[in-house]
């Protein structure tokens, strides 16, 4: 085989066969092939795509550059979610143990945040004493045990992607379909899935911003698991404003702990409660939504989904105490209120320039080695459709550096926009896939 | 500046400025943005093009990467040639002297042959002690000595071409008409030229089989040059069967020689004289193609266009008792003639073929650090449109070592295609820009 051929047959239009995308696969993987060969590859893939067979081929090779998972001995049905990431989607901290409760194993790998979007593992770090990095035999035996597991991703588990992503990070090739698709599932795949569901998210503080795109990732992903076997649920879920109110680390999780205490805004509860439903249905636990609803909303409010996070976070050597009274979690020492400047209708709460306030108070990462601030945050008071009065408070800040505040205010400014004609709120659903 | 923001960019359509451009090139140049993004651009590039004014600033900042020429003290005109790429092009070789006995300057700096064509240089090599490399005074003394210089690249000029150039050969992203243009330009215009005549090749042998795509590739050339305020003159002529009737080093260097006695095979005559006669016009030193073409054929009658190649061959160390009688040159010791199988009318003569059996033979390379045979080679007994009859010789092969002897053999049975009609030979001369 020969790399050039390769590369010059893609950037043509042409196809590749699975053959060829293993042994290039492999050759990157193992130093044998030269950044400079693949980036240009990876751009010839952006402009001219893959084919079904080719990305399920690309998916499959990157899969099988590592080790995969086996919970062959977990009876029960294991179904994750996934998200392609926003700004206050906490919705993996009440998601997992209701799901959990209702009888789905749920082997969680989730990411840390970076720009403007947070990530599970930061929030689940506020916890004092959480473990998220664990080898796969202490994985799947809390996955055994207690039905859930909520971790970082494994070292040894898929190779190729961690390397594949940093040279797209460098080079300019991240946004594009086959290759977000092909990373994310065949991480998830390495998890040994029977069923995954998609929280594919649209619109201002996602990084995909359009509809029409969300559907095309979400259809190439489910086809991505189709080709190995894994029933997919896409659901595409708005991200024009943020998912909730509190946006930060610590003050998430708390957010996610109300929603298990059976509390929690309308809106989060809609879309952890839609996609808690996907995975019972893809578990087979329920046979139509409406059962699925009802079977998670007598898990939380039997106590059952609480206990089971409180019975994950001791597993994973986290302190009960802070998610049995939330008050004990971090809290910045400092707090500012963003007042409205007018009255009107709040038109827009830009969810792209919260996630980029909230990260530059020190809840985000700028670089990957950057280090996180769990306490600080900010808490939406008024979203889209909401009547204000000048004066009203907008939002809250959570701040523990004057310069950091001040950069994260500019921002968070011209975040609200207020207008004087009555919005309709954004729906929350845009589609779902299949 | 940043990179990865200037590759999403073009990756994306858009536009680049000059100052990025300049950028991007310098830092190249200075090691500092690494390989993996040089690649991922460049098949941006490939893919979404460079628009007029991105293409002269591309040029201009690879131009400016190292030394320019300057002959402003050459009175003369100083106007060269340049051609993309052939099968048995030994037209550099009578077209110089010609156009210099005529009053034009010309500092011409040639190529190596590469795959399966031949380079200027290596021909000239045949002459023994005649020296390529010169530098920049070395070269502009002689031109002003003899209005001609006949070498290699200085390694001075324009090194950005060198280093992208190989990173294109090795990342698959040559064959992309707005590189290709940006890297014959910026050596041609780092000349200081006061014209220049493009050959762009088109056909099997050349490295544009397509008529259209040269045409596009001679006005991007001559879009560059205008930009510049270098008049371009391009012509397209035919390589789908070899020029004239040596393919090889000595051979064509021999034949190029017949040329300035008045001789030489019809094609190249044809060729040669329509070139020089555009380097006349744009040199100023002729009004019209009918006034340039008589005053070359004077200069071939009169020996003096033959009298300024042993006069450049004696100022550049070469020994012109080879000029004087080519029989002294470079001869492989055998020769092997491959007959026709079948009476009939030549319908194809392969130049890429026929480029690949020479190169075999050990005329060419297949890498850059290959050497090369001066005395091996190919001589076309018959060309398109000729009648055969069965056992008539087609070509002769000097060859050397008898497996590359096999080898060649090969691939020119395959070469010559012969038909029960009669076929029209094809047309030297496809066209012209502007």
């Amino acid at each position: 085989m020969n790399a050039i051929e390769i590369i010059q047959r893609k950037r043509d239009g042409g196809r590749l066969s699975a053959a060829e995308i293993d042994w290039v696969i492999d050759r990157y993987t193992a130093d044998h092939l030269p950044d400079y060969q693949m980036s240009a590859l990876l751009m010839a893939i952006f402009s001219e795509g893959l084919d079904a067979e080719e990305l399920a081929a690309w998916t499959d090779a990157m899969l099988h550059s590592g080790d995969t998972l086996d919970f062959s001995g977990v009876a029960a049905p294991k179904v994750d979610k996934h998200s392609t990431g926003g700004v206050g989607d906490k919705v993996s901290i009440p998601l997992a143990p209701m799901a959990a409760a209702c009888g789905v194993a749920v082997p969680m790998m989730s990411g840390r945040g970076l720009g403007h979007t947070g990530g599970t593992l930061d929030k689940l770090e506020a916890i004092p004493g959480f473990r998220t990095a664990l080898d796969p035999p202490e994985f799947g035996a809390i996955l055994a045990r207690t039905g859930l597991v909520l971790a970082g991703q494994s070292e040894t588990l898929v190779p190729a992607d961690r390397r594949l992503y940093a040279l797209r990070d460098a080079s300019g090739t991240v946004e594009s379909i086959p290759l977000i698709s092909s990373s994310i599932m065949s991480k998830k795949l390495a998890e040994g899935l029977d069923g995954l569901v998609l929280d594919v998210k649209v619109g201002r503080g996602a990084f995909i911003k359009d509809l029409a795109a969300a559907r095309v990732l979400a259809e190439t992903m489910a086809g991505i698991g189709e080709a190995h076997g894994v029933p997919v649920k896409a659901v595409l879920t708005d991200m024009s404003q943020p998912l909730g109110r509190a946006v930060g680390n610590a003050c998430e999780l708390a957010e996610g702990i109300q929603v298990l205490r059976g509390g929690g805004p309308a809106d989060l509860l809609a879309v952890t409660y839609r996609l808690a439903e996907e995975m019972l249905l893809l578990g087979g636990i329920a046979a139509e939504r409406g059962e699925a609803r009802s079977r998670l909303q007598k898990a939380v409010a039997s106590g059952a989904a609480f206990a089971k996070l409180v019975e994950v976070v001791e597993a994973q050597g986290g302190d009960p105490a802070v998610i049995q009274e939330p008050d004990r979690l971090a809290r910045a020492p400092h707090e500012q209120v963003l007042a409205a400047p007018r009255a009107g209708y709040l038109a827009r709460v830009d969810a792209l320039d919260i996630g980029v306030a909230a990260a530059r108070l020190g809840a985000g990462r700028e670089r990957k080695e950057d280090p996180i601030d769990p306490g600080v945050g900010i808490t939406l008071l008024a979203k889209v459709g909401d009547r204000v009065e000048a004066g009203q408070p907008l939002a809250a800040l959570a701040w523990a550096e004057e310069d950091r505040r001040d950069r994260a205010l500019t921002l968070l400014e011209r975040a609200f926009v207020i207008a004087d004609e009555p919005v309709d709120p954004p729906p929350l659903i845009h589609g779902e896939v299949p």
